[in-house]
Formats: structure tokens, sequence, C-alpha cells
């Protein structure tokens, strides 16, 4: 249960807000780099913590996020040409480069000089990996780029996606750390999904509905380990990083690859999840790339030229009773990620977590939540920089590890929970 | 003419408002028991009084009216399974049963005990003719069962369907105790309706438009007398009965089977229409029966799977100018009970009655007003059980008479106006 | 830059606003002539200034402009009959004529002394030219009809237009005295438009993209000169009248009709553009007309059945990309209106003028603004009639002209300024 204030301190993003102000700390993903394939292509109306901005890749390759509204009279740059260096209005014809800087008012007789003191808000634009990144915050304070090691494998090892989720950031992100569900909400994928089933660890997963939960303090966030029965003197351990502000990793499986999400806030009844699939020592196969690329695992299939689920709260996520009177899935929705997206949506936009009757299979959440208050409260009293923001704090995995049942989790699985160019993934 | 703050309490029945509270003394319809078919069904999603509830039937046939969120996260149990006794969230796999109750919280180690701790709100719902009914209010006040004659006679001298209505309740109510616009509005449907032409008592209907009204009390809630001239020496009398807080019968036609309305807020914007028809003596006929389920008479044409008319807002109800040039429809709309939706809804979803201008054919109007303010009143302030609670004052008929021109119709019909099984309706 | 509070001085128009006085000053187009094209045919909903009507034209042909909703209980009169000198709403029967006096309430026994005291509010509705004008202002202060001179020619020699635009009045008329985007936004047209291509004008206009700016006072309100490179000694002038409250004038290009708009606020948030073709001295060819009609030059291809363009912001107005890659239109929107309407609309319902940074290619829309605002003001609290009202203000034309390098416009086409009938347009 959290009193109404906290649940706002923690779901609203906007200028201003403290929790808005904690994500302008962090580099956070703002499109996929597909999004701006070449130079001078089509410009992107982007949406991020409730400020609408354009995003561009101009002549010479360089990405820019600005303000989607013209300095002059407030037109959508989204109608404007990407070309020649910049994005030029297509109302008088204004033009601006990928900082906002104005490069012609070509209207005005003394344009250089009156395009010296025009500039539109702008952010940094940066690709790492599948992702352009920005950082929404004070230049003065900006962190090195970004580190998740998604981003640092080689290209084949990796596949991103994302789609839009009709909720607050919050409780998307809540569902990543939340390991007790897979159980039930998943268990149809843990037997027929391409990129879940045929791992061992499944086994133990299935058959111990009731794991204790242990949370583990880290520099850059939490780790959050569920521990289920395994053989008769080890226990199943799935381990789940997060790292702030909403970066967290699945724990893997067998040799499927590993995935995780990052949550962005769109605005505070929305947002983007962006979800990958890596694996540390090998490239995807082909079918691995197939099944992403068709919406299984953490994936979604997407209505063409958007990044919106297929299956959405507008066809009630094609609800399939059939299906799940089977019991194919669980919740008669297709598809892990849009099994986890129905639900999260059904809570209504922001939920009233006034209401909520949290559990001790809750127990990373309920840590997240304080971790998250802290350092929202933390840098808006002394401004404080966060966890998560120095990018050694990046260097983490998930695992799924079987152990003696008297190790301590998080003392047995250091090596295992980090990251490390060319090192196998700790998977059952 | 109503000042707004009254307009604003009859008109509002949310959690802790006057009316809300007047209308959860009663037993209400809340679903038709064809939406729950059979044991261990798919639950339905049902918002009345403006709360929102799932409605399910367990394996053991009882039916359930629960809160529409789990108490653990708050996920809608419209995605849970419903099996083996009870409703499983699909998120962790909470289960409930039709009260609420928790029965299982698998990943709590002592989980009965914990079990006994939580519970959802939760309503009765109790299959009475082909209805299921709620009462929503405290159960240490709880009436005994309804007794309207629609819901006690034999399932084949009965047929219920319901709409989606787009206004508030209350101007949807006021239609049904509204007998002076049914020689305009509905005049098409006199000639044409086959569930309401060929009585002799249309023909009096539509040669005087003029109709005298006389309300009088009763028990439950008001008859409202509307007279209109029959032969040199008598009156056509029709009489709607209304009993608390918003069920109406139409007077008869013929040996047409007698109909009526419930109306029921889903909240302060829309209401259901329950409508259904029955013969107090005889089974409905086929043609009766092929009639109401296409749509004519109270009944309307349904869009497939929803109870939301084919002619509706969005389409302008269908509007056909040349139809009403022709005068087969008075407003172009075609049945009655889309006619009534329409020019009700064009309203605006709660009119605002401090513009109005009531005539002396508002009589049954105005004084239906009065009863629910002074019985919501009285609620409040002194706790006083409203009219209508009593299942006694269920026993109503509709009645359509021809008196000698010096009877008291009230007097005169007090017989007519009294349901008792297999008495033929008062019908002319 | 404007402050917020003249800001919503200026774009708000409901009853009680200063902005919404002033326009209830002048006579305002309420609809085309071809909606009501017949007596007795259907009537039309029409919202103006935040107010909701119903036109319609009587038996005899008379037009009104009444209340949209009845006098009895507030259902829409749209659902009511048109026949036999009123409208009869569809409810109880009650019967309206054209000046909102209630003529028939059927059920009231002393009827006619009854409907004296019942009266809907009402509008006068005049046809002049192809637009049906109303007077939404008290009818002491009426002043004479409309002259501009596209109501005054003969029906051969003029078309009208109109399409719903969803922003604000202000925005889309400040794009009709801004000369400045026509070589930017509109470039395409310049070269394609059938109605506006072939002009030695155009050229002039291409290329100097630095127009310089001059604005003169009128009675009625402003001509706006923008001023470009012709030959080495010589101006190309186009000259911009505006009559307030929104009407203007292009300004004429070769033996090419001139357009001009008229923009009047359906509410807030969404206004009408009436756009029109005239020419002075002959009549519309049949190649201009299917131009026209087709959506050409200053006009829109609508859906059909309604006013609403085909590209709009549900379909980010067919934004074809390749089109704008090739040059074709510079926006990658077709169409001059609809490159119009997409940008306006682009800056939200009311776009915030506290964030504008205003040039001197502005110049005409800054003066139009204090102008505006001055007539308002002086009408609040003076009672002082404002410009544009007296129908002598409305003889103005649009011109372009070529002048000798140290002419004054204003000085030099006067005459060229002076609507008159059969003389022919001062064109380039």
């Amino acid at each position: 249960m959290l009193k109404t204030e906290i649940n706002e301190l923690l779901t609203q993003t906007g200028p201003g807000t403290p929790m808005g102000e904690l994500f302008r700390q962090y580099w956070i993903p703002a499109l996929l780099a597909e999004e701006l394939p070449a130079n001078d292509c089509p410009q992107v109306r982007v949406k991020l913590l409730s400020e609408r901005m354009i995003a561009f890749r101009d002549s010479e390759g360089r990405y820019g996020l600005i303000d989607e509204f013209c300095a002059h009279r407030g037109a959508s740059l989204w109608f404007g040409r990407n070309e020649e260096g910049g994005l030029r209005c297509a109302y008088h014809g204004w033009k601006f480069d990928v900082t906002g800087q104005a490069l012609e008012v070509p209207s005005e007789p003394d344009n250089s000089n009156f395009c010296a003191h025009v500039k539109l808000r702008s952010y940094p634009l940066v690709r790492i990996g599948d992702v352009l990144w920005t950082h929404m915050g004070d230049p003065a304070t900006r962190p090195p780029l970004p580190e998740f090691e998604f981003t640092q494998v080689a290209p084949e090892q990796n596949y991103t996606s994302k789609r839009w989720q009709e909720c607050n950031w919050l409780q998307a992100f809540e569902g990543g750390i939340d390991s007790s569900h897979v159980s039930w909400l998943h268990s149809g994928g843990l037997k027929n999904d391409p990129l879940f089933k045929g791992a061992k660890g499944n086994e133990y997963n299935m058959n111990d509905l009731r794991p204790f939960f242990e949370v583990a303090d880290a520099e850059g966030g939490l780790f959050v380990g569920a521990r289920r029965n395994a053989e008769a003197d080890s226990y199943y351990w799935r381990i789940t990083p997060w790292v702030m502000p909403s970066f967290t990793l699945v724990p893997p499986r067998g040799d499927h690859p590993v995935h995780g999400h990052w949550w962005v806030p769109i605005d505070d009844h929305n947002c983007w999840a962006y979800s990958f699939d890596y694996h540390p020592t090998r490239p995807l196969t082909g079918d691995e790339l197939s099944a992403m690329r068709a919406g299984h695992g953490v994936h979604s299939e997407n209505i063409p030229g958007t990044y919106r689920p297929v299956a959405n709260r507008d066809n009630d996520y094609l609800m399939d009773r059939d299906a799940q009177r089977r019991g194919e899935y669980f919740s008669g929705i297709k598809g892990i990620a849009i099994q986890d997206s129905s639900l999260q949506e059904s809570m209504g936009p922001i939920v009233d977590r006034s209401k909520e009757r949290l559990v001790s299979a809750d127990a990373g959440i309920i840590k997240a939540r304080q971790k998250l208050r802290r350092a929202a409260v933390a840098l808006r009293d002394q401004g404080a920089v966060p966890p998560g923001v120095d990018p050694a704090h990046h260097h983490v995995r998930s695992a799924a590890v079987v152990l003696p049942r008297d190790s301590a989790f998080i003392d047995s699985s250091r090596d295992a929970l980090t990251a490390e160019p060319g090192k196998p993934h700790a998977s059952v």
C-alpha cells in the first residue's frame, strides 16, 4: 500500500516533477536506430517525459532531438523538410540544425545575426547498439554514455524491439522485477514459446508456485532473487537485476538468449517498453531472429508502420476464451509481452496503490519503490547523483542458477551477475 | 424547471451520493441471465452505480458479483480463469469465490491464514426470471427478493432484453412515465409495429392529442393516468405504474403482451434499459418472440455480442429523412426503443433541467421527481426505508381502460392495477 | 509574443467573452446556401461562437436559426419535422417558427395563450450570395447586411466552399494575412495548381524569399502589403485586405479569380473556413469551376456529406514523404487549403502565443491583434461600434501590382484596393 502522495511522486515524470528530474539524470532510450535509418530520412515525432520533440538525422548522419514546434509561430516541424544539414519548417522556411540552433530565417534581412539568438530546446541523441539514447537533463551533469551489455555485444548477438504500453511506466516496470507472476501468467509460454521453452529451469519454475524472495542491494539498483525448490538438496534461483531508473533483465533459460527491458515514460499515462534479446557468447540464430520478429518471447507483433501491438486494449488484446479454457494461454491472451501489457493496462492508466495489498513475493517491488523515492528526494533536496547514472553500474547480468540450500544467493552469484565480454551466462 | 442542485441530487448515483444510496436500498437488475449461461462460463464486466465489477457463475452454479480488480495489485479479474469453484486472477493466481472471499494466495507460505483476511467487495447476485439481480447496499437492510410480475410468470410467458443508453438514468426513466409523447414520437409504431398495432385503444390514442393527466399516489410509487376521449360518454385511460426507483409498465394494447422497463444507472452518463414483454395469461407466440428478437416493440436490434443498439449516436441512429417525410417514422428513426433513446440522448448526457419548461402533461414527471427527492433526503437524514423496497409494492400492473366520464380512474381501476397470477390484463 | 491573458482574450468567443461580444456585432457566415437547398428541406445542426443551434428553411422559404434544443424538455430539434410553416419537435409535437416563436404546444388546453410566452433563442438568417449570414448580437444594434464583393457579383462569377478546421479561429485567420508563407508552404501550388499557376507574379514571388512588409490602416481593418523585388526599378506588391473581424482576400494572380476567406469560430477549438473565388468582370469558366469543386486553389476535397476535408489530422493529412522529397509539395501535403490547415492545426487547438517569436514579416499579424484587442476592449468598456460593422468597409479588394521603387504602396493602390462593380482587378 502506498500513500496517494507517494504514488504521485513515483508516477509523475513531466518537467519539474521530482521523478521527472530523476529520469533526466540518465541516458534513456529515445528511439530505435531503425526509426532513423538513413541520412536525411523522414523525421520522427517523439514524446518522452511529457515533452513533445522531433528526432531527425541530418545530411551528415548527425542525430538531433529538438522541440517539436518551430520557434517562430509554433507549427510542428514534423511537416518540415529534412535536407542540406538541417530541418526546415514548412511554414516559413526557418531552418534548424540537430542542436536546435537556427541556421536560417529567410525572411529576416539580417539573417545570420538574428539566427544567433534563436535556438530550440534540444537534447543529444546518440546511437549505442540498436537504440538512440538521449539525456534530457542539465548538460553540466551529463554522465558518460550507457554501457548495458545488450548495447555492447556485436550487432549479430542482439535484437531490440519496442512497443507502446498504455499505462504509467511504474506499473509496467514493476512487472519486470516481479518474478512470481511467471508461473501463472506466462505458464503457457514456458511450455510453448520458442524463446522460452525447453530449459530445465522451467520445470523448477512450474513445480514450485511459492517462490521465496530475497532482495540484495546493488550499487546501481537491486538484485531480486526468487528461490524455488530444485533438487532435494538445492534451490533454483532466478535473479533479476534492476538498474535505476528502469532497466531490468529477465533471468535466462538454458541456452536461450538473455532478455530484458527498458521502460521509458512517454507521459504519465503511457510508456515505451524497449525489449531486447542478446546472447553473450554467440550470434542469434536465424530461428531465434525469426521468432523475435514474429513477436515471440518478450517481443510483440506490432501494427505495421507503428509500435502499437496488434493485440491492444481496443480489441481486448484478442482475448481467446477457448485457448484459455484449453490451458494454452493462462489468461486467454497470446504472447508473453501482451500478457504483461494486458494485465498492467487493465489496472488503469495509473493504478491506485492505496488499495493494493502487497505480499512477501512483492519484496522486490517494495524495495525498488523505496529506492526510487529516496533517490528522487535526495536529488531534489541535496542534488545527490542517483544510483545507476555511473556506467559502471550497467555491467550487470541476470542469472538462473542452482545452488546448495545453504548458500546465500548473492554471495554465490557475484560473478554470474557481472557482465563481462565473452563470458557465458549462468543459465539453467 | 429544477434548480441545479436538485438536478445533481437526482442524477448522481455514485457511492456516497444521496440518490446512489437510495438505489442501493433496492434489488436492481445487474445482468440478463443469458450473460452467464453456464457454470464456469466466461466472467462478465459489469458497471453499476459507477462501481466496476465482475459477474461470474462458479462450478456449482453460484452467481457472484465482485470488485473487478484483484485485491493484490489491482489487475482486472476479467483476464482471470473461472474454474474449480472460483475466479483466479491471471497475474499471480490469487483466487476468489462468489462472495469475494480469497480462497488461495499461492505465493504465501501461510496461505489459508492469510486468505482469511482478504475479501473483495461483493454483492449478491440472484436469478429471478430472466434477470440476475443485485443489492448493493448494507446487507443488514437487505430486503426480500423482487416480485415484479414479469419475473414471476412462466418462462414462456416473458421475454426480456436490454440495451445500453448513453444518457443519465433520470431522463431515460422520465420517458417511461411520459405517456404524452406516444401519439407523436411513436405514432408510426402505433400503426406499424407488430407488437403495438391493431388495438382499438390506438385509435383513441391518435385521435386525441391533448391528453389530460392525473397522478395517484401508490405505496411503491405512483400511478400516472392519461385520459383521452373515447366515445361520447367515456374516456380512454392509459395508466402507467411506477415502482421506485425506476420500474415502469407501459399500458397494454388489445391482446398484446404488457411491456415495461427497468432503468439502471451504469454511471452518471450511461444507463441500462431493461425491457420486457410478458403476457399474464398465455405463452408468447412464435411471431411475438420473433418480433421481439428482431428489435420490435420496446426491444432493440443490438450489435452482435454487445448490448449496444445498431442504431446509435455514432451513426445518428440511422436517421432516414425520406421515411420521416413519408410519415413512416415521425422522427425519421426506426423502432420505438431507438426513437426513445435517440431523443433522450439528444438532450446531452445529463440534461440541464434549469432550462426546461414543464406543462400539465408532465404531471407524472413532476410528482416522480418530488417523490424521489423526498425519499433520498428521508433516507439520508432519518434512515427511512423508501417506497418500493417492500416486494408487496411490486404487485402492480399497467392498464388501458375505457371508463364512464364521471369515474375516478384510480377508484375504478384498483383491481386492474393489481397483479395477480392468471388474471387477464385490462387492455383495450 | 503575447501574454497568456491577451491570448485568451483574443481566442475565446463564447457568450459573454469580450471577443465573443465583438463577433456578435457583425453579420457572419452561418451556412452555405446549399445546405438548405429547398423549402421544408431537412434542418441542419449549426454551432457558432460555442452556441448550438438548428438552421432551417420553412414552407415559405423563410430561413431560421434557433436554439437546437426544444423549450419543453431539451430534446434536439434535429430530430423534428420541418413542415407546414415550422419545425415540430419529434418528442411531444411542440412547433416553432423561424423566429423561435412557439406556434403549437399540442398537449396544452389553452394552446395559443401558452404559446405566446414560449420563444426559443433565435437569430436572423439571410441569404446573400452563396452564404447564409447571421447576426448573433443585440437586434437593437443590428447593422445593415454585408456587402463584400464576392456576395454582390452575379452567381456565375463566384464559387464558395467551406471546410472544418480543427483549431482556434485566430491561428487560422492569422494564416490569411500572412503573405510570407506562400513562397515556402505553397511553392508547389504556385507551379502546379490550376487556379494559381501561370502568372507573372509567381516568378517574383518565388525569386524573392525575403519580402518586406508594410501595413496600412483601413477603416474596416488593415491593408497588409508585401513587397518583393520585381524588375530593376520596380517592386512587386501583394496587398491583402483584412476587414474585421475575420474577412481576408488573397492578392490575385494574372487573370485568375480573386479568392479569400471568412473564418468563423465554431467553438474555441474549431472554426469554419469559408473560401471563395470570384472574378470581378467575367463568369468563372467550366475548367475553373471543375478545379474548385475538385478541391484546388483555396478549396478542399471534403468527405461526401460533410465539410470535413478528406485529408485531415486523423490521417496525418495524407502526408506523402516521396512527393515532399521530389519537391512536388513542400510539406508533403497536397493542396493549398490542406497545407494551411495542417500547419495551423499542428500548433494545437489554441497555440500558446507566449512562446512565439515574431519577426518583421509578421507585421500584419501584430497589427491585426492590436486592432482586435482594442476593438474588443472599446466595445466592452465604452460600447464602441467596431470597425468593419459598416458595410461601406466591405468594399475592398486585394491587389497584386508592380510599382516604381519610390512609390508608397497604399497611395498608389487606392483605386485597386476599392471594390467597384465591373472594374477589373489589379493583378500581375
